[in-house]
């Protein structure tokens, strides 16, 4: 697999031929060809400004998009034959359309660098899946606005520090998943906006002599802006970082979500039921049913926060302008994007399918003392300050828990000797229906605001 | 330092008061006494809101404000004294509230809970950090301009593998670094919009019985958005790792430019002066002058990628709403706020002070066969294929690295031995100068180039 | 704060004073100063080198060393006044030496500089200090050995996938923390080994040109053996990282500890109690005790990685030797210690006072089919290859599924339904302590392994 | 690809198969595969000790063994066929084998079930990395140990901070290198002994009911001790994480290594020569001579840092004992491993064949003032106190720099003007060889020591 000094792109200067080991060692090929799409995509637009700038003969430019067609075609069905000796995708592909269509395959290269069309073939990847990952989001909340909206009365407690805190409704907590997932819904916006900017045109590192018109292949790509300094524009990759950071969020938040599904799961919480389809079993174990896609997804955030910190410490003492190092930016990012695009297919096909156990999950809120703010509250109202009210409840609550009962079990004279204001209405602000009706603002989880939030939600998935 | 049960704050339902290590372990007041100013900001909201929605009566709502305010004037004055067995921001300043204007400072906490509070105040601490820091970027780009504009025509060597590539302008370069700031500038105003949304009003994790009208209280804070739902509301914290993930590529650009001058200062490259007041000496050394600044940038990048590791991590299993790991995130985020500033605030001194040294630079420029690309490209428009004009130019360099001279030194006979196409006209785009120029266009270096970059950079500045 | 030029123990060839602000920002003493007794322990020594190798006179020696003396008295008496202007605690000592005993102080530095000086500190620093976190993991340790020792008998379910799958004791559970510490111990141990090497002598880099004996200092500071190249003895931090890392690994299994104890300590659990002292209230629901401890150790995990991260970014691209990115390596080290001692010190209190409830553990034990495996078994030995009698199992499970029972509710009848193989003995096999015993080897359930291994426990604490 | 309920290891108590995305997104055989090997090795102990016990027959024993035999030839000469169904390499094996030998394949799972089988596996296997990489190491260190033998008094300038700081030899440098070897090499071997334990026999989590003897298996595989708790032992991977941090630490140094290759392969230093076979060229820079392995390598030790950190948020939160999470930690390691070796291959084969260019060296070694401190170290010895022999070489510097000349070329009448100490023997401690050979001690750069510290190296890699 080794070249010989002189077969290579840059023969002339050497004395000696590449190591076998070392050419396998620096090769790329075997994972930047899966941007051959757009390194074509990219040529081809090159290839036709050069053409349109004169820089190349109309018939030349046309020899060479078609050429290019002619191997993206190859490409497709299976055909074409990659070689490490010629190191990339880019260096491949040239090859072969050398080789197809003659010495004008040797003009494709003329004003440009592998730099910047490294740099151009992985935003142009990066922002094609990010189109398909914005995809997948809006399907998955659109399944949570359709789970949510048949629960926002089933009633479950909310935990802070996973002790029961307060009621609230199942729809209220899926409501929150989708909150999370439309930040990043956004943020992924945004970071695509700085995605879509041309490196191309600027050569290897200074711009190049002749003269291109950059804003016509910008056109052709569809990109947004132009990168406005040819130093810049080959060596950052602060735009896979931001990419990278993006999905680390997000896949935290999948697997905040992953850590309530296998806690509800459990036999001590017995709150919902996953499909058999999202399950696997035991070798050994024959009762087992696990609860495999969460924990699998939970376990794929670390995966991502690690691709991460790898990006930026390649970058963080790179002098200008492309180093080798940032040729291991790819299969980081390569393997973000394919861990983030498959936890978020099994989202969207196995969230819209939990069914909750309405029935475990009231008896649960049943049992932690959750209405004992709301006696709280109906002790401010009787006129008591919060502090003095919240230090009466907590009297009675050490109470209820002395004799094993719940706080609406207490009787009226027992409560009462905690305070004078109580009085029998009191039973009805310790209800679950009531505590969870009384919290109706912007945010609150009473079914008239988790209504009106779902509603806020269609209108923003249909918006997307 | 202990507290007896019944003294604090939830005292009712304990029967142990708090072990004394134990208090000062999870007590956070040492720390988020930092944003006492926001706490009585927001406190101060509250209690109007309370008092405009008849939840308190005007004049509890009037005596509450000037007691805040008299509480942040103790504050200002340095006379407040902060007690650890109070545990955090919040309870040191509700405890002296109270002292200062009796019982009515306990209805205060009515309708809201520590949970949103604490979200609330590192939101509002968070945005007022974050328009200093953007100020601060302002500043640094304000002065890259000035400084690009004196150095459009000095002539360095632009590398890549560290290897002299072609030659560049020293205003091409720091205008590298500009662009690299923009990106970090909208990234922040990116981040900042989502930082900007109010928790306020979702009390501990599922609203408020109380009729509160989050909409006043949001317009008084100056928030643009409303946080929807209030589970998450309380234990989001992705607004904090999206600002540090801005905060880590922003140290990584301070951290490359660093590597930059400290090369650029060795005594190989000797291509830039750093005013003394930027550096230190050796203890030993007596002739050492070392770039301190830049070295110590350099290494603090690496304490922020910690901290953008440790939020993620820190949230990664945590099932809603508000767990205690929460508490976690305030140190790293200050230090990483304190970090990126303090960095900043060096950098925009120091950069625009640094004074090239052109006669190095240009000495060095001339010694890499820096216009080996010029040559192909004049033998591309004499008609040859870029890829054997590429080969020729190799041949041509290996004789002249062999010889110990550069291009321009070869004769017109050795030149034509690699192609007749070459003629006399060949010198000119052997010189420095000539190269430069010849890159004309967006983004590239030829001083014409440049000098549109730094208009347009100026335009974007003013308009900040 | 600034220093003018001259005054600086680098003064001579400086013309322009440090800027203010880059005084204080890159100054260490705010935060070495932590190492200030390391550093006169250190001083001491070399001192008495230079007099035992005649570099200075014995008189000399001893008037330093008496100085040396009554500068720490000063700083243990909180006398003495700390210099950002004189930069590190090497400085600030070194000046008031210099006051109190003259001319003859500014010959301690003979032979040596900051450089390596700072190097020995640090590791005598960070030995003591790893000295006091394996006394806490014996403490820990032993804690958990008596814990144990209670609870052999003491049935939970044990879980894979948070499903429960085959009844375990309390006291196995609780050995399997015993056996993570036991790795951690070794670990640091191991480190402590590569921390105990000695880099004075080492000088700026490069070694010096006084004729020291460093096996001297080496015996006095008690180092097992000395740093073998001047060069990597100065720029070297791998001890730190691989504390660093050491520490990362304990404070994730201390977080997961903290998992299973939140879970446990949930109602839906109900597993164990937790002293109120280790608890907190909320400021807002009257009824909450909330786990503190285990919730911010969870947390304070995240923290110690991020420094890990952190260091190993750090060093990455330095090239020899000493640079001032090294300064950043001391905070993250002295809060990885400060937090892995925090959280020992709460864990060696608070898990020897947990109190499992037994009877919940029991009740959840005979939930979950844990005794499907152990039916399996029985089958096995009855003659039903594996594979074929997990398939029986499986099938028997699903109709106790289906009917809401416990394998060991169904008829003798339903079972030989699913395998004649199945007789009237099948049911010995189901109960909880018949599945417990029967995993009697080395690592096993079984009352007498788990005791077995209690036993080689305390001989190995007693052994460290 | 689907799997129908029933036909699975799992089937019986299932009603619903596996989704055909779940199937392959949970599945590992893709990459569990490369332990098949292993994976053998383990059953065909397990098997043997089943039989020994007389838990199955010895007949049934050999037929195992053999089968175990049979499907390792057949994946050696790569005719098995992997399938996804089967989820992972120990069913895929497992299925084959029982097909192959019929019903008695059903027995070998007897007594073990995949967590102890895989937590086995992959000890195995990183037993066997972990030796390779040793070797590596070793050879590594035996050609720098050549390489230095040959340049001990090759002169070139040590460094602090990248400026000038004292004359050190080649060697020395190099040997400073072949000790941060030496540290990587001890970490790894300590790692081992921890790897080297044996799960096999914790069966799920909890042991087995057959009357198993775990020495013999451990014997059998070569493992020095058995783990001694079940559930740590299924559910543990500090192991995998100790290694990734020791692995994480060597690249660390192989970047800092890297670091120093590409400053001095660049123009400006101009240092040494790589072999071209090493190194690639450009596709538009016909002169480019780019030191791709070094760049590559100190890009890849941000790969590894990733893992780590990948693997340290995998574990933090995961209560015992196995969770599917687990299997994420597959990837990692493997790639960890693959990326280690590669760079120590790379750097075995190219670090002896680099070449110094004596003269360039010593050309920039006088340039820098590098004999500064020896001038200092003279008038400390002639009686000036060393803080003040410091300032006065401060003020003679100060004076060079102002001249441009180096020390040495000021006349004997300039140096007594900044103190009358100086006599004409100062000049010979000015030259660069007096300066290199007056730093004889332990650690220091004089020849005489660095030859020493050369033959101590040989006899520790001997030794290995």
């Amino acid at each position: 697999m080794t070249q010989t000094a002189g077969q290579s792109m840059w023969g002339g200067r050497f004395s000696e031929a590449t190591d076998a080991f070392v050419a396998e060692f620096t090769a790329s090929v075997n994972f930047d060809k899966r941007m051959a799409h757009q390194d074509i995509q990219g040529s081809i637009a090159h290839a036709t400004m050069l053409g349109e700038c004169g820089i190349i003969t109309p018939d030349e430019s046309r020899q060479i998009v078609d050429g290019l067609n002619a191997v993206k075609g190859e490409i497709e069905r299976g055909e074409f034959v990659w070689s490490v000796a010629l190191e990339d995708v880019h260096m491949n592909i040239e090859a072969r359309l050398t080789a197809l269509i003659g010495d004008v395959g040797k003009k494709l290269h003329t004003g440009r660098s592998r730099n910047d069309q490294v740099a151009t073939d992985i935003r142009l990847w990066l922002r094609d899946e990010t189109d398909k990952i914005l995809a997948l989001i809006a399907k998955l909340q659109a399944g949570l606005l359709d789970l949510a909206a048949n629960h926002t009365r089933t009633i479950m407690p909310g935990f802070t520090h996973l002790q029961t805190a307060q009621p609230v409704s199942f729809a209220h907590h899926v409501m929150a998943w989708f909150e999370m997932l439309s930040r990043d819904y956004d943020r992924l916006v945004d970071a695509r906006r700085r995605v879509n900017q041309m490196p191309l045109g600027s050569a290897a590192l200074a711009g190049t002599t002749y003269p291109i018109d950059r804003t016509i292949t910008a056109k052709l790509l569809g990109f947004e802006g132009i990168c406005q300094n040819s130093l810049d524009a080959v060596s950052d990759r602060d735009f896979a970082i931001e990419f990278t950071a993006a999905a680390s969020i997000l896949m935290m938040h999948l697997s905040r979500m992953s850590e309530e599904l296998i806690l509800w799961m459990s036999a001590q919480f017995g709150f919902i039921h996953i499909p058999d389809r999202f399950c696997t079993g035991s070798s050994i174990m024959p009762q087992k049913k696990n609860p495999d896609v969460p924990e699998l997804v939970r376990g794929k955030a670390a995966r991502v926060f690690g691709q991460l910190n790898t990006l930026l410490s390649l970058m963080k003492n790179q002098p200008l302008a492309y180093n080798k190092d940032n040729q291991e930016d790819k299969e980081p990012l390569f393997d973000c994007v394919d861990t983030l695009s498959g936890s978020l297919i099994a989202f969207a096909d196995m969230l819209p399918n939990i069914t909750p156990n309405s029935e475990n999950m009231r008896a649960a809120t049943l049992k932690g003392y959750a209405t004992a703010t709301d006696l709280a509250d109906y002790l401010v109202k009787k006129g008591l300050p919060f502090r003095d009210a919240h230090e009466v409840v907590g009297s009675a609550v050490a109470l209820a828990v002395q004799k094993g009962v719940d706080l609406s079990d207490l009787s009226l004279a027992e409560l009462q000797g905690f305070s004078a204001l109580i009085g029998d209405d009191v039973f009805e602000c310790l209800t679950l229906e009531g505590s969870l009706n009384a919290r109706n603002h912007i945010g609150g989880t009473a079914p008239q605001a988790v209504e009106a939030a779902i509603e806020r939600g269609r209108v923003r998935v249909q918006g997307y």
